[in-house]
């Protein structure tokens, strides 16, 4: 018998402990707070992935979806994992192998979107620009002549440089090219300006666990026609079965199919509370969720300035409402701070990511977080721990 | 202003209704039905992906799989998708472009993990055997010696077929054959015998949703040291770097290395649920699981056949005791009994799924839902069922 063997392996003491939750302010870039209406919705009961009532939940998501994201889009739904799944997804279907792509690298997502361009064996041009800083549509229409993409992804909410990215008129400037506009709208969705039809955005992805307020695990996604019709016309099948947007199409009923045919088993609880924060969102109003994450990261700018801190993007019209980037301040240990505010404060901010590592202060206010109150608590905290933190001389 | 033109999507009705699950008895193949423990855990409040805690939490699921699996290995960790994603993350890992690998088909799994492989550019060889059978061990090394394929894969429990294939020396054969044993357990896990280091198998997956009675959205896997360093020695990069197992074991913790680099944020409230039911199962006691599912399913059989109903697997020992396949009930429709069952008695089982669609009636008994209370319900939910739906002269 295996069980009185040394090579059984015994149940683990540490399930033993029953586990709960600590109580966090979640003001780094992400995942924040989730209401307790959301987390109620995550908690109702399980029903089956191909119900009824779940196609119908789905059939919500999906509008509350294009109207997030201001589309009319029929193959608008939610990838059944987090924002990275989406980025995959995006790229996977949008490109084959030996395509030529352009990706727009202000910051770590334009990247990981090169990196996984490459790895499916896709030609990856990029164009880059110093952290903190964007591309003029003047460079991207040079760089579009020069590489002749047939994708070009750019970010729009750059979370780990603090950059929103202007995307007026780089839609006609793709279109002309030929080209596809992908657009990464993680950090951003939610709590900027967005209109994704009217921006000639042709693939738009987000996650649940940002502006949103639900917990990881969900990504909303949206193919234009002209997006769509790149994917059915493909020579060859996406890498992923699972991303595979065809099926991923079927499954959540925007192919114009009856029959609905068994693809993967979704993520039930969490398509109910992504429902439950499409609501939140449409009965609070998209614009004045955008008015509001803009008035409110006005207030945070100019509280960090009198504070004698300085905001890491210089240009006023280009930060992110959603995540502020701080230059670190000078003569402190960034993660001292960090610490100690988590420690003092049970508030979450984080140290930069990717170029920005080491140089800046991350605070993400977003959904429910998105309140002068909030701006207080971390103006507060901050300057705590700029009194308690060891400062060398500068 | 785009808010009052023509372009404007206004905020979508349907979101102003509030959602409420029904409550159903989930006796299909999955998702089975969540404890509302679970459910409660999955509520907590949500923190950071790289939080202490979070790393604490992730620790306690490694060791809970650890011992749902019987494994000692380090890289064993939970994937952030549903099971579809452990079957890519496996076969994304394991094999390289131009590789040969053996699927073993009786079933749509096996299918499944052939259409994946093929879609990386693997060499994919099957062997294949009538629905509801299985595969000798001298067939397996008959086509181990005929296909040299570095990689095997196997379906423990065929969940379209309801056969519980045998698993003893298949490893001793594929490590004879130079040939890494992967194993898919998704519907079998917790509820029937399986030693993952015993059994010489090299990569073992299964899903949240089955015996483990979580929401679906996790994906516990673990890779042996000779899997592993297959994983190592690759000379190109998976396609995929959300399911790239390097990235992945980093932010378990398991590749041994101090720090952790961000890679995707995994979803927080799916891993509390998934510590919570594994916390479960070693509270019962693996073997306890097991036999009680194998008793279950024996009171479930003998009173099908007492109803004159016949068993799709007419060999016993191979009877999946998760999920058994009924022969569909000859004269009926197969589907106004399931939407009978559903309408009358709030209790879902389903139709066959891929070799067995239109063949058989599924019912799943995983978890929490394995007992002779639930066998009862359904037992009587089908005679009425039989009682009540048209039947035709056979």
């Amino acid at each position: 018998m295996v069980a009185m063997s040394s090579l059984y392996v015994p149940p683990p003491k540490c399930l033993e402990k029953r586990f709960v939750a600590p109580q966090r302010h979640m003001f780094g870039p992400g995942p924040s707070n989730v209401p307790p209406r959301i987390l109620a919705a995550g908690a109702e009961p399980v029903i089956g992935h191909m119900h009824p009532e779940m196609f119908e939940i789905m059939s919500d998501i999906r509008s509350g979806i294009q109207y997030a994201f201001q589309t009319r889009n029929k193959v608008t739904l939610a990838v059944s994992g987090t924002g990275h799944a989406a980025m995959e997804c995006a790229i996977f279907n949008a490109v084959e192998p030996g395509e030529d792509v352009l990706m727009a690298v202000n910051g770590i997502w334009g990247e990981r979107a090169a990196e996984i361009a490459e790895r499916i064996g896709a030609r990856v041009n990029t164009i880059r620009t110093p952290a903190g800083s964007c591309f003029t549509n003047e460079d991207i229409n040079q760089a579009l002549a020069r590489h002749k993409p047939c994708v070009v992804l750019f970010t729009h909410g750059e979370s780990s440089t603090g950059v929103l990215h202007p995307l007026d008129g780089i839609g006609d400037i793709c279109h002309r090219h030929n080209c596809l506009f992908v657009v990464d709208c993680v950090a951003s969705m939610g709590g900027a300006p967005l209109y994704m039809d009217t921006q000639g955005i042709d693939i738009l992805y987000t996650g649940s666990q940002k502006v949103l307020n639900a917990p990881p695990g969900t990504a909303p996604i949206s193919f234009s026609e002209r997006a769509w019709q790149k994917v059915f016309n493909r020579k060859t099948k996406p890498v992923s079965f699972f991303l595979d947007m065809s099926w991923l199409a079927n499954y959540w009923g925007c192919d114009g199919k009856l029959a609905r045919i068994y693809h993967h088993t979704g993520p039930v609880t969490n398509f109910y509370s992504l429902r439950e924060s499409l609501a939140v969102l449409a009965e609070q109003g998209l614009e004045n969720s955008w008015c509001r994450h803009q008035e409110v990261a006005e207030y945070f700018h100019e509280g960090l300035e009198n504070m004698g801190l300085r905001l890491f993007v210089k240009d006023k019209n280009v930060r992110l409402p959603t995540v502020t980037t701080i230059v670190a301040p000078p003569g402190y240990d960034w993660k001292e701070i960090t610490s100690y505010i988590m420690k003092n404060h049970k508030l979450e901010i984080s140290g930069g990511l990717g170029p920005s590592v080491g140089q800046v202060l991350r605070v993400g206010l977003m959904g429910c977080n998105s309140s002068k109150a909030s701006v207080d608590m971390v103006l507060e905290a901050l300057k705590d721990a700029l009194k308690h933190c060891h400062k060398s001389r500068v």
